[in-house]
């Protein structure tokens, strides 16, 4: 690892320090009844990767701004990506009982709870961006207006829709990536997205970014796929194989496992591309795109 | 009924039509799988009396505003609300076949839809109310800040939490006034604040409202509590006596059936006494009040 690496590592660490910080702030300055603060802690407290918030920091530092203006908004997105996987787990979803190595959120607190809690993430994830005193109103309503379509009918909700509908039937590759653009895609595009808002970037800048997170999407989701064959289960969290067991529709099960392992350096090299375009300090977001394409958990 | 009655409830009718009609489009606006737009759209318009949005109406005409103004919001809260009753009934929470003598929307599409379709209408609510472009930016943050508060963890989900935990438990009152004023009571008073915000209402005029909506809010519920003893099954929709029978805690079970009927006049009488301070023209929102201490249903 080179100079420039560690310094890039050390940035990232501490976003996701000061991030995990303040998602605990915002829990516990809720008023609300213990049982449901735990709930939400518990799951948004179980680690992970926090790409999203970290991808909203980098945009944030590719334009030379303070990543602290987008602490609200990248807490905001994670909390919003931890309902989503509380629900995801649930028994009539995916029916997981463990969630990065730990148990879920409902083997922990209960079905009814953890539907709550959720449904309290998503709700509390919109309250924040509003209340927010550093950001102006019409950036604001810009944020909400752009999260709420990346997560909701026409974003990750379809994408799950989507997902649960192809169970059991055997998708081409559009249909396949329609499921990813949607159930993880628009998250995490709507975090580089609001770092570019966040940074007053042109129109020509938020496309070119959105190019690059729609390739980073499916590079990521690519990796993914190739993990749970490749990967090792104490780290990445689960038992490896269990797309196949589950009969998944997966790049690998559709490309081969080297017709995947291409096309993700395909989405690598695109994502790349259009970050070079965008004409700014793109170290960062350069140093996320290799860890997603490399990533062993 | 007298002309001035008659009036009033020609005004609510077409308040409440053309609510449908915009719920309706919203919907189909949506670019999403066609089984979550007709879940969503199964509760949305599966009935009801709508008094949240008929509510925000009559209180934009107090302050002698076209009610058209509040059309997003009020269909945001419809949304709210409707998820909030889909994800209720699920088979973890309480469990219910049927509302509004229908199927629920689990029996229909299945829990993990149902979800969904929750998580859905949750999150596109929130747009609406982003894009709407009738509304400046700043009421519109504040809006959103408003009612995400009173529908997430410090309100309406609070309010189910304590539900939940309260089973099988002997309730005093101030703690079974927690509960409704949480589980319902905050989203009926966003409905009339938000009223008040749209009005661009004083902040003395906004505590009056709030006042108003607490005591019609509890007036609500304890007519609930009523109806479940004295209602007739086919005009409430649901079996009468499932409180009692669910071992539910009820304003009838604390102070008796007469006990209930007091309180519920006096609630609906400072209600009342509230909304003549406002020192607006309060006629359709004093008639929803009484509406609320009468109803059948």
């Amino acid at each position: 690892m080179n100079s420039t690496d560690m310094n890039i590592k050390e940035f990232l660490d501490l976003q996701k320090q000061e991030m995990e910080n303040q998602l605990s702030i915002y829990i516990s300055n809720l008023t609300a009844p213990p049982v449901l603060k735990d709930a939400m802690s518990y799951s948004l407290q179980a680690g992970g990767k926090r790409i999203r918030p970290l991808l909203l920091a980098a945009t944030l530092h590719a334009f030379g701004k303070d990543a602290n203006l987008g602490m609200p908004i990248a807490c905001a997105i994670e909390m919003i990506h931890t309902y989503s996987l509380i629900h995801d787990d649930l028994p009539s979803m995916d029916n997981d009982d463990l969630r990065r190595g730990l148990p879920t959120n409902h083997k922990i607190y209960g079905e009814a709870t953890a539907i709550l809690a959720g449904d309290g993430l998503l709700t509390y994830s919109f309250q924040l961006i509003a209340e927010d005193q550093s950001i102006s109103p019409e950036s604001k309503v810009k944020l909400i207006a752009e999260l709420a379509k990346a997560a909701g009918p026409e974003g990750m909700v379809a994408g799950q829709i989507a997902d649960m509908e192809a169970e059991g039937a055997t998708l081409n590759l559009d249909e396949l990536e329609y499921i990813h653009k949607n159930k993880t895609g628009k998250l995490l595009t709507i975090s580089i997205i609001a770092g570019g808002i966040l940074a007053n970037a042109t129109m020509e800048q938020l496309k070119t970014l959105e190019n690059f997170a729609i390739h980073l999407g499916l590079a990521f989701q690519i990796r993914d796929d190739i993990l749970d064959i490749e990967g090792e289960e104490e780290v990445i969290g689960k038992p490896v194989g269990s797309d196949s067991t589950n009969d998944k529709n997966t790049y690998p099960s559709l490309l081969t496992l080297d017709g995947a392992k291409e096309k993700l350096t395909y989405h690598t090299n695109e994502a790349k591309a259009s970050l070079n375009a965008a004409g700014v300090d793109v170290e960062i977001l350069d140093y996320l795109c290799d860890l997603v394409a490399s990533r062993n958990n």
